[in-house]
């Protein structure tokens, strides 16, 4: 049992991983091909060209077990990774469980979240590339700011697309985003021809991430090669960006002379869970323990618990390639929740795959609980949770207390993704009881089946 | 000349300060005595005993250089301290400086700023008297909420009075505030008589800083002993406990084998700075090198400047011990704005006579020059300054700037004692040119001097 005065485990600068890891050399089965949309055939890496430079699109196909981060990355990462492990010896004292309960803290990057660890490595291998714009999406606007400084850092432009909800919902985070100089539009604009599809039916469409990226490809695929496209999660190199999580954790739990019996991640496109469970998982497969891997998604968008293992687009208008994942079918509008960081249609293949195949497991939670989950967690350990995040603090805290009851010393490992500084109005509403816990529709899964993209 | 690869200093948990630095042993003349306001002679510990715990008292007065840190409260600073020092290294390439610029991180506690430091400690000795409730006052919320979290973690009940026009402005710290389970009461309020009395004069009343004093001041002294008050800066016990900042920073230079020139800090009542400055002050008073230290306040509250060196009350009302300190006289009522806990007429004790006697020199900035210097700040080292630390920054690039002007390497440290993600809305009125720069009246000294109180 570990015992440190603390219960905090840092690591040196040294200790930063000097390559990501990539869970594709370590998978029973090969991942599903991404299909090109006209031919239904898979892609080839030049059809990708015109949205990434060729280092990101030969990562999103790699299946060497390690990828060598490069120095300038690393050197920028060194700002505040490693990040801290912790243990949250107060949150299992106010539970009164036997479990021992360790989070791995993303918030501590200068953004707040895990998204600056791939926004860091998209900018420089873009940079690197020549280009000197980059489009994205962003939701609640995590991925967006995290993009938009790295941008400064490297000097490139950067233009987001942000969720209408979230924009009206969270300024803040706008304002951070212009801060560092990019450019911020509310999802669907009238600036291309895919927000001007959805608004000619929906003026008053409040936008999603699906019609955010829609929005973002059209922007870099019309560019004539000047702008690439930038995606925060789903995609297979953003997922391996974020192995540093797991790989840190790792050697911290090490140092804590204790190793997890579950692994917990809040999903929306997959990113943040994969970066911290991966590496656990590569261990797990590789040596045959019995880990668990347990994602934690919104019962309004509940892509993994309810949605579809099928081809599907990754955007709500039909632009991008088709990948096997879970989906809600690409047309789908989550409700305005205020963990806009979750409200994707869709899930990243490697999750989807994984889950599909019996290794990783799901559980959807409604907002209430998930908030009720977050003010435990703030009062007895200090930080205040991303909305996002705090779906992982309610399976984590639901595991303490069912090893509470059953009376064993269960090992919990989750991901502290990021802070809930620019969530505050969550919690007001939450604490004014005006959260409302939005059921997904029963007949909800034939729909979606109905609205599948043929494969050719 | 250091050189690492980057650029951050990080110390081991046993390098937290085993004790608080108390620059009383080192200054060149005592400390003016406080007055009680009835008899005018100097106050004595049981006169304080309705608003402290005596162990709190005890640190006010004593002369000892080191006092010992409880290990409850070293165990608990070690969740984030100690904090990173680092070297801003493209803020250096951005300002094309000769200079070496060092920066002290404090925003990394879980409320963001240097303000937890001497939270938990007052709880702290606090709970260890017995008491059940605190109140205490805040401006930008900083303070209440670090005190609300300390709150949290020993089980002491939390009342805050917030300045009212911060109530509005910020709303995501009382929301924050809230969520550890504290009470938040925008100032003036009808709750007290100090409250009523200003309320009467001036119904629209926006608040400061003395008033919510005033009103903090009341309850714990109307309380009959049950409820103790706090105070998140100004006085000596408070600025002790924040030394931890400046004997880290020590520690830290030394690793970079690198000393400051000039050490900086933003002052409102004074904490922060002295947290950052008096371990380097007794260092110099006792080895006699020639540091110097710059505090740097708003043009529109700038008690050091363009105050009166004089007795007055720490609050509006008038309920607190006369201090001797540089003020604006205690019914001063700064503008609103963004940078809400520097607005406080007064400045702590021991920061006014060490500017007296030519030890720390003061200049005064306009919010708009602040706000530039953030947004260079964080174009270029990615966090966003709370708007009282950008008053530091904005005096480090000054400092640089002059630096490179003379061709000289100027070694500049300055105390980033907070983020900014509750401030954005102030950013987002930089950018649309909202933000008016407020002159101090020129004839405001002689006005203020005449409301100064009358000693016995």
């Amino acid at each position: 049992m570990p015992d440190t005065t603390y219960s905090k485990y840092l690591l040196s600068e040294d200790e930063i991983p000097k390559a990501w890891y990539n869970i594709m050399a370590d998978m029973p089965n090969p991942p599903a091909p991404v299909l090109h949309p006209g031919t239904g055939q898979p892609v080839t890496p030049d059809d990708l060209a015109p949205l990434f430079p060729m280092s990101l699109i030969l990562q999103e196909v790699s299946t060497e077990r390690y990828i060598e981060i490069p120095q300038p990355i690393r050197q920028i990462y060194a700002q505040w990774r490693p990040s801290p492990l912790f243990r949250a010896r107060r949150l299992e004292k106010a539970l009164d469980t036997p479990a021992r309960i360790y989070y791995k803290y993303e918030g501590v990057s200068p953004v707040g979240s895990h998204k600056a660890n791939t926004a860091v490595a998209q900018v420089f291998y873009n940079k690197e590339a020549g280009i000197k714009k980059l489009s994205t999406e962003t939701g609640a606007g995590q991925w967006g700011s995290a993009l938009s400084m790295a941008g400064a850092f490297f000097d490139v432009e950067v233009e987001v697309f942000m969720v209408k909800v979230s924009y009206q919902q969270k300024p803040y985070r706008r304002n951070l985003m212009q801060t560092f100089g990019a450019t911020v539009h509310a999802s669907p604009t009238n600036l291309t021809d895919a927000g001007r599809s959805i608004l000619e039916k929906d003026p008053q469409n409040m936008g999603s991430l699906g019609i955010a990226i829609s929005e973002a490809v059209e922007v870099a695929a019309k560019s004539g090669g000047t702008t690439k496209y930038s995606l925060g999660s789903v995609l297979n190199h953003v997922l391996l960006h974020q192995t540093v999580i797991g790989q840190e954790a790792l050697l911290q739990l090490e140092k804590a002379d204790d190793y997890p019996d579950v692994v917990i991640g809040c999903v929306g496109g997959g990113s943040n869970m994969a970066g911290l469970a991966f590496p656990f998982m590569g261990e797990a497969l590789r040596k045959g323990l019995r880990t668990r891997f347990l994602a934690a998604e919104p019962m309004s968008c509940p892509s993994l618990t309810k949605g579809i293992y099928a081809y599907d687009f990754g955007d709500t208008v039909g632009m991008t390639p088709l990948v096997k994942m879970h989906t809600l079918g690409h047309d789908f509008m989550p409700p305005g929740i205020h963990a806009g960081g979750l409200r994707y249609h869709g899930m990243s293949p490697l999750i989807s795959q994984l889950h599909e195949e019996g290794i990783i497991d799901a559980r959807a939670y409604h907002q209430n609980a998930v908030f009720a989950a977050a003010t435990t967690f703030t009062r007895a350990e200090g930080i205040i949770p991303a909305p996002e995040a705090a779906h992982a603090i309610r399976a984590a805290i639901d595991e303490a207390l069912e090893a509470k009851e059953a009376g064993e010393e269960r090992v919990i490992l989750f991901n502290l993704s990021g802070h809930g500084y620019f969530d505050m109005l969550a919690y007001e509403n939450y604490f004014a009881g005006n959260l409302q816990d939005y059921e997904y529709p029963a007949d909800a899964v034939a729909a979606a089946q109905q609205r599948l993209p043929q494969i050719v």
